[in-house]
């Protein structure tokens, strides 16, 4: 694959982001007719961060971060770095120099497919990030790979200006084109959960909210 | 497998599965012969929590959670839902609605050899949760299962009206017929470690306390 | 392999010990050439945990661990117990009377490639551990092993003697012999690294710190 | 959990058995409703053997086969060793001794949620095994199990006389009551599958044949 | 996601399709700039099997083998299925049945990210499958999905019509519009390949031939 | 860690290491005491192989198989290329090319805990490997790795010089000093092994063979 960084990089509004954000993972996903998910061996490195934001991606050979520090040249104020390995690896690519180097750009959390290290610092500076493995392996600096390109990462296809929301149900991914429809229907479906959670509350049954009594007997289902 | 629910489950005396709670995982376990453990992959989505309750159980197909809001009908208070599916699965069956209207019914908490996502809801909420994954894909409601039937949840037999015990270290499962005697052995087990925890503490060692030298001596054990 | 326990081993200065703990598991891992570490899956379990002492190594029959009791005898202030099974296991070899007796002889933590149980006891108590994983499974004491004996643990190769640094990026280990060096390269690393810290946070790039822009342009990253 | 061996089974049908084995995993899971698989991490050891007998279960302490001696002598003509480990555990609990003995008793083969190993002799003597791995790690005989009691092997609930069933796809539990009738409607629904794969591969569609295209034109599927 | 089948998908030529099989996936990933592979756990049911095919694609719910019957009907002589579920999932979508159907169609082989069962007959019928497992767990027809719509599969973003390559090694996609040239480089990479392999088969060394030792001397490799 | 080459290793008596290949893993391994196994995710990638030889250990970077090249030139006829990644890695570091090179100088395979290519030409070739995976996944040259160092591969300690020994059961490594005594051991032990084959063909019961029954009582067993 021809190495290269594409430098500009299309972005959904950032109201649409910061909404998006807000809405949280959950929502978001079933939002967009249950898609966007990267797999659930992504998790945060401390509970409790939400975070939406653009993703700007890299695709960095396995042991090999050098492309990290090119896509922090890319970075701008609300982004999040995304980094699919091109091979499986668990690497720690990258740590709490890397972090502020990011945060001075104003990147507000890395998702990455490997590994990073530097967690206490990293928590002590309340960068976020989600990896599949917390592992201080060092890497090398020799192997080019690009930056914002399409990429698959954990799973799920990504492409630069792509919204990344991540909280502690995971990462999820909205296409930058969709972002704002997405964000229509979250806002929407949370509107419409908040009176049934009023209902369960008092002790309603989901079999009555959402009438499910009579599909369930037509079907078979037997009460002992 | 026919679909069913059983309405009418026997439960453990609340004094002794409020006793099994109170003794914690490790010490159940080993009173029962060191058996019950749900498998090492079942764990809880914020620590601290100690529950004990009685199983109301749900065998569900993957992907579809429409036996949950069948089994909640089915909660008493200081039931647990213990939900295992048909086949291996990490989809996101529950979330803060469904624990909404758990809690309505008195349900302590839920353990799911799959998915559960809205975990930070959940954990504002305090309701406890031990599953295999944190995991927002969302689920259908379009295939039967049961409720309240025998199941095997992550490599545990499991029976309705089972107690389960559940804390830091796990999930383990004590039939209702035996719960009253694992209690008194659960206790028994503690007043005898609360004397050996004092003599280790003050500097005696394990080696003396349970008198081993002899035995790995005659064994062949070697100093050199 | 013959069942035997040695008695002395050589440790390290505790005042080199103290500080490889202090510059943490990333720092002294790059500072002895990116060697050294335990496998990703070694976990804390509570975060914020930060030691390094001197091991005192195990090597024990799968679901039994009659050998900590002995390794226990063996310990001195400071000191670490590392054990790692004959052959995969997740037992919990160890729990809150053994980390009762261990502190009482000055141990600083446990690493060990299985399981441990009473996890939040052991957090109560500070009593710091990186597993494999929780498991409340208990162990029987039939079989024997040996104690301070050369180990593979998680990938890693240990001898009695060694400095083991652990804290939330994992585990590391340090050959006696080079913990002074090893120690004076990360001291001079972490000096280096705060000057990089500095212009980093001024918003600096690496690409420039490192002057890696012609090296990048050389070997054919192209940017449009 | 007290140490024991029950030494009177009952068993199904032979013929019943055997019937079941020429049925084969995939179509008496489907006969019974969609239960009785054991995990997909257990596979056989060479391709092609297909087996069906009646289970003498063992349920054994982690790297200890003592039981495995105690359970041959419990072996009738027909029957199949079921172990499972009390905790995960990969040794190879079994060889071709064992193997030997075991054939000299008339067992068909063995399954096993953990290690075998002279896999090369056991194919050459063509013992079928399904395992959980190939691992030549060898065991102790220190700890009491127990033989013919309910366990849980690789996920599925079994009893001792429970019809087994393994082939290529892996390996099935029936149930000893049900035997009969899931023979029934396993013949049932292979009697049915053969007009059907004549259809088939005379180019018909599974659509047609099924009548799906209603449905699915019902639920909203959209041809672009 | 809206459930839809696109009827029209644009194939690469078969001429260069079969070029690409004869090349096999090592080479043709090389010659595509080592891109293309899905995940190794995508293991061929058995061994010797080597296709290309035009690729059918299926975006399926767990346990839910519905749009494998729409997708059937879709294929056209020299195509290759190729199944990604939404969440991950080890159920036998795809038996020997279904396999007759498609065989029927002109299908070339089936790579699935899930399970497979009926491998027996499979083996025999000559129908080649790259799977995530092998499970015979039995699929509902209950919800819809899409075929012929972009999906990612083992970690591969796939689009109907890519070029599906698949071997013992395993299994890569080369995008439609890429083939002929994949196809080219992948010959010049076989061409040049030959000559190395007479030299090396001749005892001469690849650090002479492709010239390593200055660069290795010059990074500092040191001999002892 | 410096990156280097050690020209010269010691190599265990040549009939030593083909009586231990002869042996076989299993034996080998109980003859030393149950040690010196590999993990049992090392498989070989074609059934019946069976060697041993002198190990030339390679510890390479993740994703780079230049070191390959270097060991190559190191190995002498009856050698085993073994090689350990510096980190987790699945890729293929090693196909047909290099077999070709690797048996052009007497290598008689391949031990890799890494993942592997080429594997039909590996199999036609007769060269065997013991791998992770099998994975196409190309590797660059651009970073050192050493040769004929101690390494850690799958878990195992294992020197340059060191005797392997591979089959169908995995891999197993004999320490070269003790390569003499282990054989004598092993050959004790079939010697051994056949008389009880014997009788356990004929009927016998490891239970009287091995004079079980009263230990067994005396630890409680009871039969029902």
């Amino acid at each position: 694959m021809m190495a290269k960084v594409v430098t500009r990089i299309e972005r959904a509004d950032s109201a649409v982001i910061d909404g998006l954000g807000a809405a949280g993972v959950a929502t978001v996903h079933e939002a967009q007719g249950r898609t966007g998910l990267l797999a659930s061996h992504m998790r945060p490195i401390f509970p409790g961060a939400r975070i939406a934001g653009s993703a700007v991606t890299i695709s960095a050979p396995p042991g090999d971060n050098w492309m990290v520090h090119v896509a922090i040249e890319q970075l701008r104020d609300g982004d999040i770095l995304v980094l699919a390995p091109t091979s499986p690896c668990e690497d720690g690519y990258f740590g709490d120099l890397l972090a502020t180097s990011a945060m001075a750009r104003g990147c507000r959390g890395l998702v990455i497919d490997a590994g990073v290290r530097d967690v206490r610092d990293l928590t002590g500076m309340g960068f976020p990030v989600w990896s599949r493995t917390v592992f201080a392996q060092g890497t090398v600096k020799a192997t080019l790979g690009s930056v914002n390109v399409p990429i698959v990462c954990a799973g799920a296809s990504i492409r630069p200006g792509d919204v990344i929301v991540a909280d502690d149900d995971g990462v999820c991914v909205v296409p930058r084109a969709d972002a704002a429809a997405v964000l229509a229907q979250a806002q929407a479906r949370e509107a419409n959960e908040e009176a049934k959670r009023q209902r369960l509350r008092a002790g309603e049954l989901g079999l009555d909210i959402y009438d499910m009594r009579g599909k369930l007997a037509a079907m078979g289902l037997r009460y002992e």
